[in-house]
Formats: structure tokens, C-alpha cells, sequence
């Protein structure tokens, strides 16, 4: 199943996907009316079998969407985790996953405009896959990682390269509002299988920049849930993007920057892909 | 005048001291609930007006504190920004404030206890100024930067070394829940006077480990806020921590780790005083 968090007719609100649009889930389940609220109460399987079969009740056109989590408590981001992206970006292998963190507000939905800051023109593209926290926890073992996985979705970890090598910290390349994607659509762990599977695909204008499978991951998924869950608690719709392949723009000879009206893609195959227009801040 | 956010009767408040106590303005201002509402509503003025020549309505001792801002949008963190400590650290010159972030909950308030994780030993403090955010703002100017301040407290970033050291971004090391504290009250601007004036000192079990004056920062406060809002949105109740002098427990021969039992003080003079007795985690 499929999930989205939109806004219609003016309400933000969450649903299901099904044929033809979306079924309403904040009106189908009392008191709640966040995707993040009905993933800490562990509704989304009930969800899933009070749609089955049903008609969508408007169509995806007919909403404007948001962020898969439109305003998580946590964004962990972990850096350098495919090794041709830390080869091209000269680091020494480390013994942990690298994190930094995101503002929500850093984050915008498929189809929204990302935003090139008026101050930098080093606007680079970042695909990732990006998993949501379902059951919460602290010290989660590797080997029950996946049992705290709500679901996935493309992640594009928009970076302004110059102001994120202004110090060693990474934080203010990666938190310029409008500057990272996260969506479509959470997709839950049965629709997607095997995650090392999954293909990763970047595309910039229809050009294939970045290609790797999720199986290329230098830390896998439940060792970076792991990891993270030792410094900090997971709450349900946390989310964790997991790193991004080698082909980043920065690295390219000569580097390729995102400019106003680029159209990046982030194509993750069964998890989804991500569409998103460069618009430059005016 | 100062504020603080606390608990009473098991109910989250929020209020002003004055002479013997507290007066709770939860209760004096209708429809706001919070210090960081009451931050964004621009009603520190009011209240003080409102409060003064009034008597206490209960003792501090009837409270339980809560962090000066119990959950911040924003916490963010400049890293090196006292001569004496970028030295102590090996680091180089930058042209820009070290920015790295800290989630909510991982700060207590004052009195409470402060927690060694259970996988580290190498728990070291860091005193600090922080400063809250009362108007907020993008691409605010250096000139105006201190309009918008609503006030300052002490804030001790603990810092868990090893885990801030794993890879190059502090994000581990500075987030385990409890090992940073943050009061204990909102001193607002006129009863600092000259930001830069005011002293620190951070003693452990008594001894002092780290003194300066605000006027050794190598990014002034000014300087700061302009540069984080160029990255991000600052909104009320937002918290920048400015930084640690020289004399961490790291950099000491032999080094110096906070352990169970120890007491750590933040000593701002005028801005107060911040105390916290470390416990080990179970």
C-alpha cells in the first residue's frame, strides 16, 4: 500500500492510494489526521484492508501534496555510505555511518519547486531512498532494524556545496529551506520485497546522473537504524535518508550545478520516483 | 526580567520570577500556553509590566523546571568559536561559524540530572551562552541581528567524544538524550545590558575548568544569527548555542570525563547559573 499527506481544498490531510486517486484517511479513521499519527498507532495495515477494493474518492490531480512526513521530528541524513560516491568525494573509509540532520522545513513534495538560493550556484542533486520510523525505540538491534520500518520513499538530498564545505559540519549546505524532496508516496515493506533489491536512478533533465542498487549501501539499513538509535531515540515518522550513490555534480568534470528550471528525478523503481522543477530564489 | 518553563501539579506551565517565587502567566495570559508562544506573540514585555510589584504565587522550590524552551523548532550550535578552544582542538582558522544541530531531547533542565550514556566514557562538558530567538527571520542583517533576541540563558552542550569523533560530523557525539542542559531561565536583553561583558565559567565538583567573557567569541553573536539565518528561517523560540571556551575535558592531560555523581556548573554571572549532577545510565 501506499500512503500520501497532501493538502486539499485548502486541509491537509492524509490518504491511501488506490486506482484511479486517493481514498481520504483522516476521514475514514477517527482522530486521526497525520499519516506520522496513524504510523504511531500502527494503523496503517488496518488502513490498507478498509480500502481494499474501494474507489478512489478524488483523483491525485485534485490534491496538492506534501512531504511524505510533512513535519517529522527527526530528518537523520547519512552521508557517504555508497563507496564510488566516497571514492569520488576523496574520503578514507570510516568504521560508522556519518550523519548530519535536516530542518523539515528544508524538505519540499514531489512535484513542488526545489528553491537555488539567491546566495549560491552550487545547487547539487542528491538521490537516496529514505525510510519512516514505525515502531519507535532506543538501542534497536540490527537484526530487528526492519521490524521498525513503516515504509520508504525517494529522498533527494539537495545540497549547496559551498556553504556545506564552508566548515568541516555539513549543516548549512543541507538545511537552505526548499532545498531537499521527499516523495511521493510512503510505500510499506510488502509492496517493496527484498530493499537491497531496489534500483536507485538520478536523473537531471533526463540524463542519468546517478545509478546504483540499494545493495551497494556501505552501512545497510539495519545497521544504520542500529547505529542511530544509540545516540538518539526513534519515534514513529522519524526518517532516515540513507546516502546517495557516486555521480553527485560537484565531482563531474566540469561539475554540473542545478539551475533554475532543471528538472531532477529520483527514481527508486517500486518505492517510487521523485519529480522536481529547479526554481531559482528570486 | 526572567522566565521559566517548568511543571507544577503535574501540569506544563510557564512563568516569571520575582522576588520569592514564581508567578505563572499560563494562568495570567489567556490562550498561551507556552514561553516560546509567548515569545512569538511579542508578550515578554507585557508580562513584565503585568507581574511587576507582584508577589510570588509559589515557591521555585514547588516547580520542576523544564529546559528554558522546552521543545525548540530549531537548536542549533556553533562548534569552536573561542580562540582557546580552536587551538586546544588543532583546528584551523574558518571564514564562518561552525554550525552542527541538537534534537530536543537531548537537553535537560537545570537541576536535572544529566546522563552518561552507557556506551561511552568520554562524556565532556561545554559551557556555553545560548541565546533564544524572539522575532523571527531570514537573511537577517549583522546591524539588526540583536533586535531579534529575546533573551539568553546558560546552556552546557555535553558532548560524548568518542562518538563525536566516529566520523566528521558531530551530529552522534552531541545528541545522546540528557547530555546537554539548557537554564535556567530566559534572561531578557535589558538585564544583560552588554552581551559581550558577561562572564563564563564552567566548574566541575567545584574547580574551574573553562573561563572567559563573551567578548572572546571568534563569531560575535551578531555575526552568528546573520549567518544562520541565511541557511534557515529563525522563528521564536529558537535556541543558538555560541559556543565553548578553551579547557574542555578532552584537551586536558590527562583528559577529564564527567562521571556519575559529578556536578557540572554554568556559570554566566548576570545571565545565571546552570547546575547539573551527572548520573550513569542504567
Amino acid at each position: 500500500m501506499r500512503f500520501v499527506s497532501y493538502v486539499r481544498l485548502g486541509r491537509p490531510s492524509f490518504g491511501a492510494l488506490v486506482e484511479g486517486g486517493i481514498i481520504d484517511l483522516a476521514k475514514l479513521i477517527p482522530g486521526i489526521d497525520t499519516l506520522a499519527e496513524a504510523i504511531a498507532e500502527d494503523l496503517l495495515a488496518d488502513a490498507a484492508r478498509a480500502v481494499h477494493g474501494r474507489k478512489a474518492e478524488f483523483a491525485m490531480s485534485d490534491v496538492t501534496l506534501l512531504p511524505v512526513i510533512p513535519n517529522p521530528g527527526k530528518v537523520l541524513c547519512v552521508g557517504v555510505n555508497y563507496v564510488a560516491h566516497r571514492e569520488e568525494t576523496g574520503r578514507k573509509p570510516v568504521g560508522h555511518p556519518t550523519f548530519f540532520t535536516r530542518f523539515a522545513d528544508s524538505l519540499v513534495a514531489d512535484g513542488a519547486p526545489v528553491i537555488k538560493p539567491k546566495v549560491s550556484d552550487n545547487l547539487d542533486y542528491e538521490g537516496e531512498l529514505a525510510l519512516v520510523i514505525g515502531r519507535g525505540g532506543r538501542n534497536i538491534k540490527p537484526e530487528d532494524a526492519l521490524d521498525h520500518v513503516a515504509g520508504y520513499a525517494p529522498f533527494m538530498d539537495g545540497s549547496v556545496r559551498d556553504w556545506q564545505r564552508h566548515t568541516a559540519q555539513f549543516t548549512p549546505g543541507k538545511n537552505f529551506p526548499g532545498t531537499g524532496a521527499f516523495g511521493p508516496a510512503l510505500v510499506t515493506p510488502d509492496e517493496i520485497g527484498d530493499v537491497t533489491a531496489l534500483p536507485i536512478e538520478t536523473r537531471l533533465n533526463g540524463e542519468v546522473m546517478q545509478k546504483a542498487t540499494l545493495a551497494d549501501l556501505i552501512f545497510s539499513i539495519p545497521d544504520v537504524i542500529a547505529y542511530a538509535s544509540t545516540f538518539t531515540p526513534l519515534s514513529p515518522g522519524d526518517v532516515i535518508a540513507t546516502g546517495t550513490p557516486g555521480g553527485v555534480g560537484e565531482r563531474r568534470e566540469p561539475s554540473v550545478w542545478m539551475k533554475d528550471g532543471d528538472v531532477v528525478e529520483v527514481d527508486l523503481g517500486p518505492a517510487g520516483l521523485l519529480v522536481n522543477r529547479i526554481v531559482a530564489e528570486q
